[in-house]
């Protein structure tokens, strides 16, 4: 089964943990995305610390639901590769990627979007200690689903624009 | 085979035309990406014909190869979302996918950056005739693979930092 058409937020967790090997399966999953310049930007917080979560989960209006995830990721950006314009798309490859792979092993996730929101990023950086080499790029609340969801069919084909060669239309 | 652990930049392709249903099979995967608010920004040109993959392979000095492949996404987005700070990231998980569905199928791909580089974007426009309210975000090369490339290993442990409860340590 492809995780790409599976995936879907789900944001209701059970009580298990998620075990270190998935975490890292979906950190290894993250860290294999494209980058500009393969410039690779990315450092992971993986917060399993109940009160840290909770904190985190005062963020934005929107992460409220991520109180009760057994693992929330904090993935940020270093600010010294070659093509900064490309820092937050980079990210969010790497972010796609870790959601897929969450899908993959049998997990739920959620993405929160932090940056580019200089108050939101900078709120998570308090909350976190995180150094000023790094930026807060997202929240990634993860679990064992809890709900059973199923991806809705976004294909809309009035968004495709052919430009074809001339015998092939 | 897990497509996010294989994916890897290809530049080289054959002379097979790639199959409509592979094409649409790729738009499918990143039309399924998560976006901000659920906003969908995405709209797709795909682009075969020849004269308009040699031009659009000028767009940078880092698209030159493009000139040889069968097929060039033009991935765009609509400038009127409710998330206007989420265009490009979401435009960017909505890539990460096309590419990894183009690795699920037997093919090869490479992201060319364009957005957010202002010049690139308005040169891709011109070559296309792409409407004002549309902004190109990247070009996407595809086609099957003329090499056998591995993907490099990427993951690096010290880019994760763990915030664990006290008994787990």
């Amino acid at each position: 089964m492809n995780s790409i058409f599976h995936r879907t937020s789900i944001r209701k967790y059970t009580e298990q943990k998620v075990e270190k090997e998935k975490i890292e399966k979906m950190l290894r999953a993250a860290m294999a995305a494209p980058s500009a310049h393969n410039q690779q930007p990315w450092e992971f917080y993986v917060v399993t610390d109940k009160q840290m979560i909770a904190k985190l989960s005062e963020a934005t209006p929107y992460t409220k639901f991520a109180k009760a995830a057994p693992v929330v990721f904090v993935p940020c950006y270093r600010t010294d590769g070659p093509a900064p314009d490309y820092f937050e798309i980079d990210m969010s490859a790497a972010v796609e990627n870790l959601l897929l792979e969450a899908d993959a092993l049998g997990l739920g996730a959620t993405w929160m979007g932090i940056a580019p929101g200089k108050d939101r990023m900078e709120k998570v950086r308090g909350m976190m200690d995180i150094p000023s080499r790094l930026q807060p790029f997202a929240l990634v609340a993860c679990g064992y689903p809890a709900v059973e969801k199923t991806q809705e069919n976004r294909y809309d084909e009035a968004r495709v624009h052919w430009v074809e060669e001339e015998e092939a239309k």
